[in-house]
């Protein structure tokens, strides 16, 4: 219940902050990309299967947000990318804070796309503007078809809605249909991809999306 | 950041009120267990598929915990079994106070096995005790083996840890001994189970493990 009985002031105090982040982002002519999704959707993976189809054009940076651990950023660190962990210590989602001091530890003006990789959990982040230019979320489809109505703020704040691990359709009971439809029953604008970081189907329209969001953003 | 600032006073409530759920639960002779697990991960298929083989013997009531919806509980209702569905309206886990509520409202001294499904999160819902007698948590094969590192509260909480999804090891990247390796790094004491809900695999081991944790709770 605490997010109710503080809510207004926190969120406030992180509405204040995130405007600084994007004012700091744009000065820089940066472009970013807040990926969130449920524990083990595939974030990492997504950006490890994104970067080397990227890395020529465009300078990238990544910031990590974990409970504990640095091993996603050093799945990173290893495509000779900078990239900035955060840790949360148990804190269930990133806060504009915490983005804000990790902008001022990266050299915003040589990167172009900036991805921040949230904490997994389908609830919290998604109250929590940073300062991004979009929000992009990832469903597993082993996590189920019915996850949009269960689940509906990210879905709601989500510009693209990823779907993952499509190479196990065949497997799994995820009807994919029922799950755009109640998608664009929550949010008619948002824009749904299917990829899968295993076999690598569907990345090259992730990456499109991408270029064109980037040259969107870029060309006002 | 909420719960830095706010932790201790909501901590102490819910504790309280977590003890009272705990005499309520006892005094009318229930065992409880708390579910947990990540969005999708399968808590109420689990739920679906253990209570055709108890009902016979025990008398079940299940709480199911949701942001929004109540289709989880539809799917318990089906079965004939008495069902509260709590709606958290958007707050990321069970707390004490919301199951208490929900224990007012079913038969309580007609209840053998209670079942509570918490709202699907790897974070938040191992922070607040809501009375139970113990906390399973069930992570899907699919979510990945580095989840005990990095989400440990949970695993930490947890007196059984239920592998899900274990039909589909063949065709995603789990090293199932990595994962349980990691489970008793953090938590020594957590016993683990595999299973699959879909081809129903396991189950049986599941089965026993309620059996004999009940009797443990009923004869002391």
């Amino acid at each position: 219940m605490h997010e109710i009985h503080v809510g207004t002031d926190l969120r406030e105090k992180n509405r204040l902050i995130a405007e600084e982040n994007r004012d700091l982002i744009r000065k820089n002519g940066v472009v970013s990309l807040n990926i969130m999704s449920a524990p083990g959707a595939g974030k990492t993976s997504l950006l490890v299967n994104t970067i080397p189809h990227l890395r020529d054009r465009y300078s990238i940076g990544v910031i990590e947000g974990d409970l504990q651990t640095s091993r996603d950023a050093e799945r990173i660190a290893e495509l000779g990318i900078a990239v900035y962990q955060i840790q949360t210590g148990g804190v269930c989602h990133l806060d504009a804070s915490m983005v804000h001091s990790a902008l001022h530890r990266l050299d915003l003006d040589i990167i172009d796309l900036l991805f921040i990789e949230n904490v997994g959990n389908l609830v919290c982040p998604a109250e929590f503007d940073l300062g991004e230019d979009a929000r992009v979320m990832l469903l597993s489809i082993t996590e189920g078809d019915d996850k949009p109505k269960k689940y509906p703020l990210m879905f709601r704040e989500s510009r693209l809605l990823v779907l993952n691990k499509v190479d196990l359709l065949q497997y799994v009971d995820f009807d994919i249909d029922k799950a755009k439809g109640e998608a664009l029953d929550i949010n008619p604008d948002i824009e749904i991809l299917e990829l899968s970081c295993k076999t690598g189907e569907g990345i090259d329209g992730w990456i499109s999306w991408i270029e064109k969001f980037y040259g969107k953003c870029r060309n006002g």
